[in-house]
C-alpha cells in the first residue's frame, strides 16, 4: 500500500495532451476577439453614463443591447483564459504566463464592475418591492395602499403611521438608487478609460497572438494535463469540506445573519469561504471545460452548475445585504429609511443563508453521485 | 357505501361515557382551586410592580417562584375547563357552560398577559444580542468590540461606524425594555385587579362548584363523547388542510417576510390561519386527555407534540415582530436604532417563517403515522 492515492487519471480513457489545453486557449482568444471587435461595432466606446432605459440588460460601457453582450462575452473569454492559465500553469510558458494572469484579471475585473452594482441595484430595489408589497421602481412615487391587509378600512392613526413606512420603502429605495448609480456611473468611466488605454491595447495585442499560437513549456508530460486539473478538483473538494455545511443544511439555522447588527461594514467574514469556493469551482468547471470540451455534447454535471449557482446567489446576496447596511450609515436620513434598510439588510442576509442550503443539497447530490 | 364516514369511535375499544369528562373536569377544576389556594398562601397578591429580578420565570402577580407558578396552573387548569366545555358542549347544561366559558377566557387572558409581555421582551433581547454579538441586556452598556470580526484591528473609521450601529442596537434593546415593561406592569396591575374582582370570586365559586358535581346534560349518547372529540379533531385537520403547507414544507419560502415592510403595526394576516390551528390543536389535545388520560401512561404523540410547540414559537415570533415594528414608530428615534428595530423584525419573522417549517414537517409525520 506504498501509493496512497491511485490516480485513475494516468490511464484516461480518451488520452488528452497539451494540445487540448492550446485548443481551448486559441478559441477563447479567438471569441475575445469577436466580441471585442463586435464591440467596437456596436458603439461600445460611444461613452456618457448609462441611461436607466438599458438597467438590467447587464452591460458594460453600453450602447445598444449587442455591446452588452459583447462586453459579457469579453469578461467570459478573460476569466476562461485567466483561470486555465492558473490551473495549467506548469504546462505554459512560465514568463507570458506570469505577466498574462493579472492582466486579464484587471480587465474582467474592471470591466465586470459596472454590471455588478446594476445587478446589486436591481437586486435590491426587487426585494424592497416584495417586502413593502408595493411599487418602490424609481421615478414612481410608492403608493400607500388604500384598504389594510385585513381588508377592511383603518383607524386614521393607522393610516398616518402606514404612510410613514411606505414613504421609509421608498426613501430607501431612492437612496440605494442614487447610491449605487454613483457608484455605476464611476464603474461605467472607469471601464471606458480602461478600454481606451495602451494598458488594455497590450491585453488585446496578447490575446491576438494567443489565438494564432499557445506558448507552452517544453517537454510537458502528456498525462500532466489531466492531474492538474484533478489538483484543481482536488483544492475545490478541500475548500468545500472546509464549509459548515452540516449547519447550512439545517434549514433555518439563522447562521447568516449571526452579527447581522455587528457593525462590520464590509461582506460578513464568514462570507469569505463560501466566496472562495465560488471561484475555485469556477476554476474546476473551466479544467473541465480544456478536457471535455465546451460543446453541446461535452458533458455537463447539472447538479455542480446548480452548486455554481447557489454561490453567485450568495456573492451577490452578500453584497446587497453589506449594500443596504452601508446606505443605513449614510448621514441625515429618516428612522424609516433606516428601519427599511434594516429589513431588507436581514431579508438579504437570509437570502445568502438560503444560498448556502442551496449549494449544500446540489453539492451532496454531486457528490453522492461521483465515480 | 351508503354509511361514507364508518365511524371506528362508534365501537370503542375501551367503552367512554360522559363519566370520563366529568371526571377531568372535576380534577382540572380541584387543580385550579389548589392553584389559588397556593398562589394566596405564597404571597401572589401582595402587588407592586413586578421585579427585574424575576424576569424569565414566567409569572403573572409574582412575588416568589412558588405564586409564579401558581399562576401559570391557574392558567393552565382554566384553559382545559374553557377549551372541554366548548368541545363536549352537547354533553353538559348548556345554560351553566354559556355562562362559564368566557368568564374562563377573561381569566385565563388576562393572567397571562403579563408573562406574554414577559416573554416577548426576552426574547426579543436575547435576538438583538444573538444579532450583534455583544450583550445588550437591560443594566449593561453593549462594549463596542475592540478586534474586527477579521480579527484585526480597524481603521478608526470603521470603529466610529461600528460604535455608531453597536449603539443602535443597545438603544433599540432599551426601547423595547421601556416599552415591554411598562406593558408589562399595566397587566399586572390589570391581573392584580382582576384577581381581587368580585367577578373572580364569582368564577372561583363556579369551580369549586365543579370540582364536586359536574352538570351534565340529561340523556346524552354514550358514543358522543367520542364523536365530539372526533369532531375536535376534524375541525383541526380542516384547518390545516387549508394551510399553505407546501409552501412552508420549501426552506426559505420567503413568504412570511413578504409585506415586511407593509405598514400595518398588527401582527400579519397571513399568520392568522396558522394562530387558529394553535388553538384547534390544543383543543384536540384537550379532547384527547379527556379521552385518554393526562397521567404518565396516557399516549402522547410526541410529533404532534412537537407541531404544537412550533405553533407557539410561531405566535410569540409574530408578536415579538409586531413588536419591533411598533418600537420602530416611536417618534423622535435615531436611525440606527430604526435600523436595528429593521433587522429585528425580519430575523423574527424569520422565525415565523423557520416555525412553519417546523410545523409542516411535524405534521406530514404526524399524520403519516395516523391509522
Amino acid at each position: 500500500m506504498a501509493q496512497r492515492h491511485p490516480d485513475p487519471t494516468d490511464t484516461p480513457a480518451v488520452p488528452v495532451t497539451g494540445d487540448a489545453l492550446a485548443g481551448y486557449l486559441r478559441a477563447r482568444a479567438t471569441e475575445f476577439l469577436r466580441a471585442l471587435r463586435l464591440h467596437r461595432e456596436t458603439g461600445g466606446q460611444s461613452g456618457g453614463a448609462p441611461a436607466r432605459a438599458r438597467a438590467g440588460a447587464g452591460g458594460v460601457v453600453g450602447g445598444t443591447e449587442e455591446s452588452v453582450d459583447a462586453a459579457r462575452a469579453l469578461r467570459r473569454s478573460a476569466r476562461r483564459i485567466s483561470g486555465s492559465l492558473h490551473t495549467f500553469r506548469p504546462l505554459l510558458d512560465p514568463d507570458w504566463s506570469e505577466e498574462m494572469r493579472p492582466e486579464l484579471a484587471w480587465l474582467s475585473g474592471t470591466l465586470g464592475l459596472e454590471h455588478a452594482y446594476e445587478a446589486r441595484l436591481e437586486r435590491l430595489l426587487l426585494a424592497l418591492q416584495r417586502l413593502s408589497g408595493a411599487a418602490v421602481l424609481p421615478g414612481r412615487t410608492a403608493a400607500p395602499a388604500a384598504v389594510g391587509p385585513g381588508g377592511g378600512p383603518d383607524r386614521p392613526a393607522a393610516t398616518a403611521e402606514r404612510s410613514a413606512l411606505t414613504v421609509g420603502a421608498a426613501k430607501a429605495g431612492a437612496l440605494l438608487e442614487r447610491q449605487l448609480t454613483l457608484a455605476r456611473t464611476r464603474a461605467h468611466s472607469t471601464a471606458l478609460q480602461a478600454l481606451g488605454s495602451s494598458r488594455f491595447h497590450a491585453v488585446a495585442d496578447k490575446v491576438a497572438l494567443l489565438a494564432s499560437e499557445v506558448p507552452l513549456a517544453p517537454a510537458a508530460p502528456t498525462t500532466a494535463l489531466h492531474t492538474l486539473a484533478r489538483a484543481a478538483e482536488e483544492r475545490l473538494t478541500d475548500a468545500v469540506a472546509a464549509l459548515p455545511l452540516v449547519t447550512a443544511g439545517h434549514p433555518y439555522n439563522a447562521e447568516a445573519l449571526v452579527h447581522g447588527l455587528s457593525p462590520e461594514p464590509s461582506p460578513h467574514p464568514q462570507d469569505g469561504p463560501w466566496h472562495q469556493v465560488r471561484l475555485l469551482l469556477r476554476l474546476h468547471r473551466y479544467a473541465h471545460e480544456v478536457l471535455h470540451g465546451t460543446g453541446t455534447a461535452a458533458p455537463v454535471d447539472l447538479r455542480l452548475l446548480t452548486a455554481g449557482q447557489a454561490l453567485n446567489r450568495h456573492r451577490d446576496a452578500s453584497e446587497a445585504a453589506a449594500a443596504a447596511a452601508q446606505a443605513a450609515r449614510t448621514p441625515r436620513i429618516t428612522p424609516a429609511t433606516a428601519y427599511a434598510l434594516g429589513v431588507l439588510h436581514a431579508d438579504q442576509r437570509h437570502e445568502v443563508e438560503a444560498s448556502r442550503f442551496t449549494f449544500q443539497q446540489a453539492w451532496q447530490k454531486h457528490t453522492a453521485n461521483a465515480p
